[in-house]
């Protein structure tokens, strides 16, 4: 029997070692030293430096033209999401035995394998508005959710490669959930997506003179407003179908408010505060 | 000469002893233990308890017309805004020299005392979700904003006790700014009311079951949505022209993310983003 905090991957392929790929390649490296960690990247002197910092072994080049992965490995992408699908066939056509990923949005993504057991979606729900593997941190995702996400009816290949990707995530003691992809979207849309749109705009809605007019509450809520675009305009456009649905959701509660502040309807607006206020404070007594 | 870090007042009366009352009373401890701190409450019990502590050396309860305050002392009125103005008249007719208050909302409460120069307008940019006065933290205003709003022009009168309440702010460390109550309430619109409608419309868009899928990303953008709905629907709706305002230019916003989306239009959409990530990044500069 496999214990949850042991992992149980003689060799890891992580293509784009960056916040998420060196987290896990840390987190890995603090609970079991034999594990060998190959990082696939683009920069030879950031994969020099992260093979340096002892978060990888050893490093491939993007060009996996004539790589060849030791037989078993388990590959792992986390690349921006518009980069997800290509380099995940690349790990697979290079001899990676089964292939997961990290990325934010899932249907697009497994839509592309739907016919290949040998990949599996996942999505671990931790993250910083930092980047680069010099924020990489073991514990990042200690205590935190992953949703794995097999593409249609499991049939016997996937179900076991399923079983493998949960595994490895348990294994740097993450808690695993089974998502469809378009039940992940729909839902992620809402708790991810929609509060990066809505951080964004609270911050566009001032300009840098306002800025000492800010207070911890303008600090918080924009904090995620700090991303790279790269990364999220790709998730968004991405995610586009049920993102447009979360805005429009937004939008209503939005016009809400406004109407109850024009006929200064304080009954209206304390029912709506208290529908964020008891749903915000169930997330504090965990 | 007056140090900035010495108050200067001999009695302080503060009506209000939650978290900012009872922060300011443990400011000021801190720094100047020969003022006599006085608070005015409803419940006796609380009271005494804020007298236990160490908080308060005295305390009346809310009906002060039989009370007379030392000659010479300042009141801070740390109620409720909807609760603000009546509290300033009882406080100036028991007594006290100058008042001023510590409202997130400044138009209303000035024009009440446009033709009074013993009152003085204040916000001290300073606060968190927390609430009561077993939150009182000595140094929650250090280093902090506090905006000091004197109503229409400034008379002799006015600018001494101006001078007074905003050397009061600078001695428990705040660095204080002069804005007309109407500018402060346009701006601050921005800077605070909406943040907060922007996070209890996060919040208040995914239901309980779906927390299991938020990160710190929901946790840190909807904080402030957990605060008490009976402060901050006083807030939103005593400030409601501007809200309405600072509303309908999120609405703007969010319909040009939404509409960028609908046409997966990627440069829009990274234009948008990064008008709010160069925002928000001049903060961690700072």
């Amino acid at each position: 029997m496999v214990g949850p905090l042991m992992t149980t991957e003689s060799s890891l392929i992580i293509a784009g070692v960056g916040l998420i790929g060196g987290s896990i390649a840390a987190a890995v490296r603090q609970r079991d030293m034999s594990c060998r960690i190959i990082g696939v990247g683009r920069n030879r002197e950031r994969m020099e430096q992260a093979v340096r910092l002892g978060l990888l072994d050893e490093y491939r080049l993007c060009d996996l033209s004539a790589t060849t992965f030791p037989s078993g490995s388990l590959g792992i992408v986390c690349l921006p999401v518009n980069q997800i699908v290509a380099s995940v066939q690349s790990l697979l056509d290079s001899g990676c035995e089964v292939v997961t990923d990290a990325g934010s949005v899932k249907e697009s993504i497994c839509h592309a394998f739907a016919d290949d057991p040998r990949f599996v979606g996942s999505h671990p729900i931790a993250g910083s508005e930092q980047s680069g593997f010099e924020s990489a941190d073991a514990n990042l995702f200690r205590g935190r959710v992953c949703v794995v996400t097999p593409a249609g009816p499991v049939r016997d290949a996937q179900a076991r490669n399923c079983d493998r990707v949960r595994r490895f995530w348990q294994s740097i003691e993450m808690s695993v959930t089974e998502l469809s992809p378009e039940e992940h979207d729909r839902l992620l849309a809402l708790t991810s997506h929609l509060p990066h749109v809505l951080a964004s705009v609270a911050a566009g809605c001032v300009s840098p003179e306002m800025l000492a007019l800010t207070g911890t509450g303008f600090r918080d809520t924009t904090r995620i407003a700090a991303g790279a675009a790269s990364v999220w305009t790709s998730i968004l456009n991405d995610n586009a179908a049920h993102c447009i649905a979360a805005i429009q959701r937004a939008e209503r509660r939005l016009a809400e408010f406004r109407s109850a502040l024009e006929s200064h309807d304080v009954a209206a607006l304390t029912a709506l505060w208290n529908q964020g206020a008891s749903i915000r404070r169930l997330l504090e007594s965990e």
